[in-house]
């Protein structure tokens, strides 16, 4: 069957999505719609001049006999501003006020289209980070880290308080909670991780960064490196928080249970 | 500025992609693209006829004042098929045994892009369901479940075995695990699912069905119904499952872990 280069702009751009940041060879195209290399440049040409008039993101072309087009994810400054706006509009919701001043967040991590939108600016800013893995914790990391790691196109690796019979051997580290200065213990299976991987870290939330620093740890126990570390919300707190080097997509500065009013502001991710 | 059809059929491919049961009115495009509404219904004309002959999905289009168009995404079943039997393939690798006959599973829940796949089979059996939400277990069963709800447009409900002071008031009931015989708690946030709703259970592995018919219990204390029940592996067991009417991709019919050799076939899915 052949396809005329309108049929094949819708095929390409879906096939693109479904597969970022993954180097497609020009001769798969070819083969895909028995089409002339010449007309599957054509094509891709404008599908990349779109994906950049539409601020989608950027295709990278290699040259060669093992050139190929690589899709990259891309989210601009002044449409992550509008989203992340929204975002602590939303965060400011009183309604959000949990007794002992904690904050209700499945609402905002339970909505897949949400947490697709926060996984692609995540992934927009590590897009050069040359990311192998993700990791977080269990449980309300799970969701962002799944959208990030989709946009990388690399695995997820989710780091637990308990053991877990069903995850072989593992491997443990104690960590002190920085807000609440309690020893825990968090673990990941052994082969959960390749040694030797650049890690992108990503977590629900970010206090005194205690669980990260956790993290970070474990990411050395498996002879691996910290790509960077990205929370979507971060609390601000009294001391040093435990961790430098961060990006936060939003941050509450403040949070009165009496009054019941919350302030919201964008991160440091800008 | 204004765009070519070229062009508009890569936007609009990617918009839909991006917003999946969600009707899109035409007038949606024909402002974005400042474009006549007869080039916008001929533009989705040519999205439709390749999304069917590619077998990602289907347009369906509403007409009059409130019209406009809803991307349905769909898996045919030959590309099921071959999925599910590649899938199977890795399930039998014998590494996967662990001691006691458990099975190490993450290489496949980490894996974002087969999550994909899986979220992709299931949000096909499924579209016609009329579905609110999703629910599943921590914390195999979350990543799946985005997957699935991301592609049905609604939201996530997670269900815990510990109660969170982070969540508010929750629901908790009682349950039996199946293969266990133990008395075991789940809960569920009271606000993270909204009363009356129709509710798609979905989880990573079913054996005697304790879990999911705790699930179905949860379900009918939030006044909702269950809209039906995919798992992604259930494993044959002695006994008569708990759960009567379920859709499994695979099933596993035989671990041997002095043999080191698992059986793995296509679950009950067609």
């Amino acid at each position: 069957m052949k396809f005329r280069r309108s049929g094949r702009l819708v095929d390409m751009t879906h096939y693109l999505m479904d597969n970022p940041h993954r180097q497609v060879p020009l001769t798969y195209f070819s083969e895909r719609y028995h089409a002339a290399k010449s007309s599957i440049s054509e094509d891709l040409s404008i599908v990349k001049e779109m994906f950049e008039a539409k601020q989608i993101g950027t295709l990278e072309t290699a040259a060669g006999a093992t050139g190929g087009v690589t899709f990259i994810p891309r989210v601009d400054k002044s449409e992550a501003t509008t989203f992340l706006n929204g975002l602590c509009e939303r965060l400011e919701d009183p309604e959000r006020i949990l007794p002992g001043g904690y904050l209700y967040m499945m609402d905002i991590i339970g909505d897949p289209s949400l947490v697709q939108s926060i996984g692609r600016i995540f992934a927009s800013r590590y897009r050069d980070g040359e990311v192998d893995a993700v990791m977080t914790m269990a449980t309300k990391g799970i969701p962002l880290a799944y959208a990030v790691a989709a946009q990388l196109n690399v695995p997820v690796s989710i780091v637990r308080h308990e053991h877990r019979i069903t995850e072989g051997s593992i491997v443990s580290i104690n960590y002190v909670s920085g807000s609440k200065k309690r020893i825990q213990t968090m673990s990941l299976a052994r082969r959960s991780l390749k040694p030797q991987s650049n890690v992108l870290i990503i977590d629900d939330f970010m206090k005194a960064g205690g669980t990260i620093r956790g993290m970070m740890e474990l990411v050395s126990e498996f002879q691996s490196t910290v790509a960077g570390i990205g929370v979507l919300t971060e609390a601000t707190h009294d001391e040093e928080p435990l961790v430098a080097d961060y990006v936060s997509l939003t941050k509450i500065s403040q949070v009165n249970a009496k009054e019941k009013t919350i302030k919201a502001e964008i991160g440091n991710i800008f």
